[in-house]
């Protein structure tokens, strides 16, 4: 924009700045733990501007996942950028690396989007707890605005990470097996169904529990072939049994870890010559542990997986695999990991009500978390 | 050959069969502690038949590598066939993988070979503690004269495993540092000497010992770049030290593990982003322990080396890998880890010295072993 055009465009400017939207947003400027260091802070975003290609988003819903609150406490490895964005005196980083946002407003040169049009962020630290958002249309990904909430703003981050552990470590065939343990995790429950969806049989390990029976159930509607504990996966006898369920002449090549310690152990002992162990997570806090006889005589290789790394890498890779999970849900074969919903009212609630439906979730004990706006 | 040709040549037949020679080997029928069960038999050989394709080999030397052991006890994964071949009235299996042989009668035919060329075997288990081969050429890799007998003699194992180990999991470019355990192990060693012909730069790490600045200076004279010890490697400091070696921007993205437990830990940690850690050993008979971490954020990769295996799926590479380790020995580039000879005199020995010979080295416990025949 040259000056003439600014000093032309000086009125018209100001209307539009009367145009803005009070957007809302949990941050922090110094790392630690959420309930001390968050806060709400308001600020103003404006009308997209002609050609600028930009996007108003509305808040849909936000899950918490674990990695954004590491990213709070500043234990994980990648975080958002601090900025000035948000009108603080100090530079703020927003928190939040997944949520659904409804098209509000719009550049009216963007074509690839229409306002009502359900988005997600295409790349981690977004911010997703924040009630709006202004930002380019090319840094979103478009989902069917025929999914559940829940469906869409969590399509991202788990159901993802199970199709490309699935996808990615070994080209498996139809009819061949796949182990994990953490098989009542999200991302296992995913992996099972996706694996299903993909001709895989699958052995889920387990935690024992009282009602192992009801889990077992409830895994095997999945999809799952088979669930075993823990206590059997470390038994050696398992190893004969598990030969006769994959079948003579056959071998298990591909491992999901997202325990560690001896859980992966057992699973990786499980695998046949030239086998891959994926670890995506370490819930049990200890290292990953390998006899050297199984990286020397059988060629186990032990990796890592890491979404928020493959999303940077390849973000139309990321693409792919959300258009196939949006398909996996319109057509009924995938069944979401809800989560327990916090309310938050984008109209009439206050500041103190946006952070404490975030720190009620964050809080939480019992399982997946998210918070739902309306 | 035809009936007839048979009834034609047997006269012939018989004279050949006067034309033979007495064969000795370390055979064993039972696995066990090799004292208790290896034991040497006398079988005869007959002269190369035309067209056979056949040779027939005298033994110069062979060295005693620890895997050769394991077989003898039953706990080695790959092991020689058993066979009757020994005259013995049960299957007897062969001792011995790696060992050099000379060229002492050949079928006429064969092109490839001459009387008095020095050969190794192709494959694994040949069975080469014994006096006498008879093989078909298509098994034996010619090696050059010019080397010493105990560079030819081990030229299929250790420098084998240490130029795989440097070129097959990264493709490192001149100036790349690696990082290595165990380096002071005869692999150790040709590692740092093959890395600096293919200009690399090495950081090596050996247990603590009084006479440090003795090993440092024998490692930095075979071209090692640094030499640290296991507690440095264990001291987070290090850390700090080592990324200035390695220079602003770079890392170092191969490590190689003979060890495992805390020291594979330790040089794992030194890896930078989409590091891999290759192990082919377990001399601390820990596993191979790696943090969750390592695995997730910085993707490295922790992956089993071994050369039996390779040897089989690749034998071409093989005997590439050998010619290259040829012409380093021949222009003085390669120094080889040499061994404590047991001598055998295959005119005048007996089988009880034969025997003694290997249980003497099997027995040593001061460094690499091995037998030279005169």
């Amino acid at each position: 924009m040259s000056l003439s055009t600014r000093q032309i465009g000086f009125g018209f400017q100001n209307a539009r700045r009367w145009a803005s939207t009070t957007a809302r947003a949990v941050i922090y400027t110094d790392h630690g733990e959420p309930a001390e260091v968050l806060r709400v802070r308001a600020y103003q975003l404006e009308d997209p501007a002609e050609a600028s290609g930009n996007v108003l988003l509305q808040a849909v819903a936000a899950p918490i996942n674990p990695s954004d609150i590491n990213q709070i406490q500043g234990v994980y490895p990648s975080k958002p950028a601090k900025t000035l964005e948000f009108g603080t005196p100090e530079p703020a980083a927003p928190c939040g690396n997944e949520g659904l946002f409804q098209v509000l407003k719009i550049d009216p040169k963007v074509t690839d989007l229409q306002v009502g049009d359900w988005v997600i962020p295409k790349m981690p630290n977004f911010g997703t707890w924040r009630t709006h958002a202004l930002t380019p249309s090319k840094d979103l990904i478009k989902v069917s605005n025929g999914l559940s909430v829940q469906q869409a703003a969590t399509i991202s981050v788990n159901p993802c990470t199970a199709y490309q552990l699935l996808t990615i470590f070994k080209k498996l065939a139809p009819g061949d097996f796949f182990i994990q343990n953490g098989g009542n995790s999200a991302v296992g429950k995913y992996a099972i169904q996706i694996g299903k969806q993909l001709g895989l049989k699958s052995i889920s390990v387990v935690r024992d529990r009282p009602d192992f029976a009801v889990l077992e159930q409830e895994l095997l509607e999945l999809g799952a072939t088979h669930v075993i504990t823990e206590e059997q996966s470390a038994d050696r006898a398992m190893g004969t049994i598990i030969k006769e369920w994959v079948g003579k002449g056959k071998q298990i090549s591909l491992a999901l870890n997202c325990i560690s310690g001896k859980s992966a152990t057992n699973i990786a002992r499980k695998l046949g010559k030239d086998g891959i162990m994926a670890t995506y997570g370490g819930m049990s806090k200890q290292p990953v542990i390998l006899p050297t006889s199984l990286h020397i005589f059988k060629n186990i290789t032990s990796a890592g997986f890491w979404l928020t790394a493959n999303t940077k890498d390849d973000p139309e890779g990321k693409i792919a695999v959300i258009d196939k999970i949006n398909e996996y849900y319109l057509s009924g074969k995938l069944k979401e990991a809800k989560f327990t919903e916090s309310k938050f009212d984008i109209a009439n609630g206050t500041n103190e009500q946006l952070l404490q439906a975030f720190l009620t979730g964050i809080q939480a004990k019992n399982g997946k978390q998210g918070v739902v706006f309306k």
